[in-house]
């Protein structure tokens, strides 16, 4: 008995959760919802593409489906929508709004009789996990998160709005001496500057002023002024070949005291060739949870926080007890 | 309203909890029991000793004990014993043993309609819990466990054992480049060798013969002659100056491959100044977790993996979904 799983959404985190359906042997892919015309996504790779005003039509043959819009806008419809028919994940990440799109999703799944894990991924998600862990173990203590080296969408967009530039990417990059400082048993307060690096790759359009782009990249209110903010040329060919991949990752670091004052340092790090695919590969886990716990009979919105890690995987109780403990 | 504990032991993991809950405020010390005569400890510090024989008298008047005796015979015995009375958190470490250790627990637990967490601390416990995420997120991949720096007991034993040596200390120290090859995307099958690192501090007898000593151990069959050991002799001041700390720590690292080839790396790492009071404080955040099962009526044996993290924090779950996720 297979885990029937919906994608709804196919851009870069729909496609991966795709192919991590397919390193689970346990999962099965019912079909992908998209609000784009399903005919022009037929592939050849076996996939049933359907328009998402048919999921309706497929209750009861899919046990779990896995949202992978954007926060600003889809989600906060489509999970409530969709929670109503099935048991959902999510990766809603505007941190601000959670509370409330907690309620709205908390509604809507137990009126549908089904379970939601909201808010999952690596942050927030793994990253939020290993921040509670840490202050729960070590309350004496200061806690660090730091992301990169990585892609910034966000940051990426506001490079791309500077009058002359033509195309550009952004990577946020953590300050290596930082991280070593609280490895080493410090506790610094840092300030923006000191945790990251901003440094960015610009596609300039002909005959464009480079150090006008410069510094009205460098000089941007919230996004690069409180950084050290490099900023390289570079062509569309470079930007091609060595800027496509969308890397991320980080740290999350607590240093802590027990006793008579012994250090303890507790640190969990990603490094990510691909940062949609490993958000993806988080949501099917989650996802094999959340069908686990409906299937126990609960239902109403959950999140990373709430679900013990033995739910995650394929194997038993006991397996896990004997092989992993 | 305080989660009342009692200690079971008091050696260093029993002292490290006692200084643990002194840093949780919603955790009270009741009385810690000892098989020693509680009149030998009666300390200036207001904690009440009693011997081990008058647990049950404090039925009704303790949430949860914390059993800190070993995992080779007190353990064994007592967590059956105690689990008919009381909610229980102990960290049982003979892997091996695991399953059978379980399975009486479990029946001792729900005879007494108590729940006990069993195998916490750092490895088994959180090692554990970041093998089982890494596996159920990157199933295509290797994972891998480094222990150290750290003072390993058993090993200090096997040295002092050893003819000609008064005193010694042996720490396991990870291989630093083959982390770094992990890190840096290889998936190498180690040998023993390549992994750890054994080095020996010795004092030895007056008149002993230093290369008798040092042969005999690096030679020893399972403890040593699969490793690079090094022996350093020192006095007997250095030993007390320089070794009296108890550090320890270590990495879970898994490598995995998602999509067509991208590398995911997850890391988790600990260093630890006092290997008793890390574990100690674990033990106290899942005491915590183990009343609270408790009183939602749950009983039995329990690992961490079937516990989720939300439990662990004194925090309510919406303060926890506001603040850190």
């Amino acid at each position: 008995m297979t885990i029937k799983a919906g994608i709804v959404g196919y851009g870069n985190l729909g496609k991966g959760v795709q192919k991590a359906i397919a390193q689970n042997p346990d999962f099965e892919l019912v079909a992908v919802f998209t609000r784009r015309q399903p005919e022009q996504l037929a592939s050849g790779d076996g996939v049933r593409f359907e328009h998402i005003s048919a999921a309706e039509q497929y209750k009861g043959k899919i046990d779990v489906m896995i949202l992978c819009g954007g926060s600003a806008t889809d989600l906060p419809e489509q999970t409530p929508a969709i929670a109503k028919m099935f048991n959902t994940v999510d990766s809603f990440d505007t941190h601000a709004k959670i509370p409330e799109f907690f309620e709205s999703v908390d509604a809507a799944a137990k009126q549908g009789g089904n379970l939601s894990v909201i808010s999952t991924g690596w942050d927030p998600g793994l990253f939020s996990l290993n921040r509670l862990l840490a202050e729960s173990i070590l309350p004496q203590g200061t806690g660090y998160t730091f992301w990169g080296k990585g892609v910034s969408q966000g940051h990426s967009d506001a490079i791309r709005r500077v009058p002359g530039v033509k195309a550009g990417v952004q990577y946020t990059v953590p300050v290596e001496a930082a991280i070593e400082r609280i490895r080493s048993g410090e506790t610094p307060d840092f300030t923006t500057r000191e945790k990251h690096l901003r440094v960015c790759y610009v596609v300039a359009e002909e005959g464009a002023d480079q150090e006008e782009i410069r510094k009205a990249i460098v000089t941007m209110p919230n996004y690069f002024a409180d950084y050290d903010t490099e900023v390289h040329f570079i062509t569309e060919e470079q930007l091609k070949e060595e800027h496509q991949g969308m890397p991320h990752g980080g740290f999350v670091i607590r240093s802590g005291e027990t006793g008579a004052g012994s250090k303890q340092i507790i640190e969990f790090g990603l490094k990510l060739d691909s940062n949609p695919e490993f958000t993806a590969s988080v949501l099917v886990a989650y996802a094999r949870a959340a069908y686990r716990l409906s299937k126990e009979g609960q239902s109403g919105a959950k999140t990373v926080f709430d679900i013990p890690y033995g739910l995650l995987s394929p194997k038993s109780p006991e397996e896990l007890r004997r092989d992993l403990l």
